[in-house]
């Protein structure tokens, strides 16, 4: 069974701290808005939609220990200042953001009600922002294994499983589905550098299900490629742009290119809360710029010289043209352009 | 100045440990087989030009401390054992095999001679290697620094430079003539996993010659590409194949594909002894597989679960199509093919 990241415990959010992972299963409780911050700026929860939940709950946590019988106007202010705090920690996934203005709109459509009332709804929202992740992934995860025939070779790139999401997942959410199915499978993982969660949690993932995979390099996918039949390539993502642009862990592109290059059809998987249609194109998609140390004092030690120049965008984009279909809730899009894309956001 | 990686000491080879670097200029002294055998495998002293030249002093060492008056029939059995030793070290590279073989021919040219004078013959060689080595190195990297325009945008893969060959390097070494020539330029860096060729080593290299730099993670490249006008790559390699296929560092396959992707020129800097024209094409070329400790358990910190499968081949080979020129001592040759790679073999 694939573990639950990230649950509420009365007034707490527990989360697995997936920074100690694959070493050590620890669990760490959250009940004040730094704590949540650091674990959303530091990996300690990640993922896009494991994000937008834990900052669903967020909001819950930064205003429940406000007085019930104090200032209507404070607790908005509160309101604001929790979500832009949580609004500033990451500013790639859509998610984090979907799920902050729907906690901002609950809390705006109930701004007649008692601050005790207010804080209910908020509490109810948050829930079924996540019973609503669980769900979504189950029903994507069906739509995904469709795509995957038996004894499929695949390469993944980042961690898309229960640790990306609360309790299944997106893109690994479809090889559970699959392999729950009986399909027989090996996965190709890419260890994802700079922060691994390829190495790290998909291979912790993966083997706690009892799926074949094989950990490589990133720069090794297209060896593998170019040696070994691969049926397709399947990643999740972070942003999805109106024309079906995609934003991903940095690497996903690479992955893209060399996957048209060897003719792999190679899938998104990502619910409809990942997509955002305000933006025309993933040229607008921003790109998170994470810090040097994560690249050059990643393994314990120094691996490259102190005052080294680093380049480390936390994600690419990869254009819709390079992408055979992405796998969402509702339905796959094949070929996905903007036609298609905003067609399938029209549906249920 | 760039660095000198190896040199011999009166009887003893010094090299620079480069598994210490960025961290520690550290030299080793060896004068015993075991510990040079240890010293290739461990990859203190790597890059396929300056294994040849350890290799070749390596014969010197083997055979240095036996006796002038004994048998000269346990000599040669000696000379052997050591080049056999010597030979099992790492499969990929042609250069230790082409410099091994130079060695024996000479050993077995000079047989009717007394073992001392073999013994001085052997020296002999072995230097004249090693000169060869540097002089061949300054005529290829002004081959290659005509390939460069000035302010260039460049990416590279793996370490190529002087802690690759003697002093000087291949591609790395056309980047420090253009640039001692006056030419403005910036490189990307491949960091290369997994043993982090370019973030410890061609950071470091091109740092202290002042060459402008940023490192990024091998899945960046794409991105970097896809965003930055980039005037060419330019690796180093291992093995070439007759019809000008090139086995290199795991990872130059993928950049390669990217490059043709992106319409990047993509160059391959070798001296002509990395060619091995006994193999007709790339398939032929042996690629070693290293331990999976290198990946999961990187500089002393596990990241990925103990029992984790791990597929770590430490070359890949790139079809002479995706390369656009092969830049030797004796010249360009402009989209290889068997028919101008041969015909560059047979100039002096």
């Amino acid at each position: 069974m694939p573990v639950t990241s990230i649950s509420w415990q009365s007034n707490i959010l527990r989360i697995i701290d997936q920074t100690k992972l694959p070493n050590e299963l620890v669990y760490l409780d959250i009940a004040d808005i730094p704590t949540l911050v650091e674990a959303i700026m530091k990996l300690r929860v990640r993922g896009a939609p494991a994000i937008g939940v834990a900052a669903a709950f967020g909001v819950v946590i930064g205003v429940q220990d406000y007085e019930d019988d104090a200032s209507k106007k404070t607790f908005f202010s509160l309101l604001d200042s929790t979500v832009q705090q949580l609004r500033n920690t990451r500013p790639t996934a859509v998610n984090l953001a979907w799920a902050l203005e729907s906690m901002r709109e609950v809390a705006q459509k109930y701004h007649h009600e008692s601050i005790s009332a207010i804080k209910e709804k908020l509490l109810l929202k948050a829930k079924k922002i996540y019973t609503d992740d669980q769900a979504i992934n189950r029903k994507l995860a069906k739509f995904g294994a469709n795509l995957i025939q038996d004894n499929a070779q695949i390469i993944t790139h980042c961690n898309t499983g229960a640790l990306a999401t609360v309790d299944y997942g997106t893109a690994l959410g479809s090889l559970f589905y699959a392999h729950s199915c009986g399909k027989k499978m090996h996965v190709w993982v890419d260890e994802t550098r700079p922060l691994l969660q390829g190495a790290r949690l998909n291979m912790w993932e993966l083997q706690n299900e009892g799926i074949n995979c094989t950990l490589i390099c990133d720069n090794t996918a297209a060896f593998v490629m170019q040696k070994n039949h691969i049926d397709l390539c399947i990643v999740g993502a972070d942003r999805i742009a109106a024309n079906g642009d995609t934003a991903n862990k940095i690497g996903t592109y690479s992955l893209a290119v060399l996957a048209k290059y060897h003719k792999i059809p190679f899938y998104v998987a990502a619910p409809t809360s990942t997509f955002d249609p305000t933006l025309t194109s993933g040229n607008d998609i921003p790109i998170e710029e994470r810090p040097k140390e994560e690249i050059i004092d990643s393994f314990g030690c120094r691996t490259a010289p102190q005052n080294s120049k680093v380049y480390s965008p936390a994600f690419d984009v990869t254009p819709h043209t390079l992408i055979s279909a992405i796998i969402t809730e509702r339905g796959v899009i094949n070929s996905p352009d903007t036609h298609s894309t905003l067609e399938l956001l029209k549906k249920p």
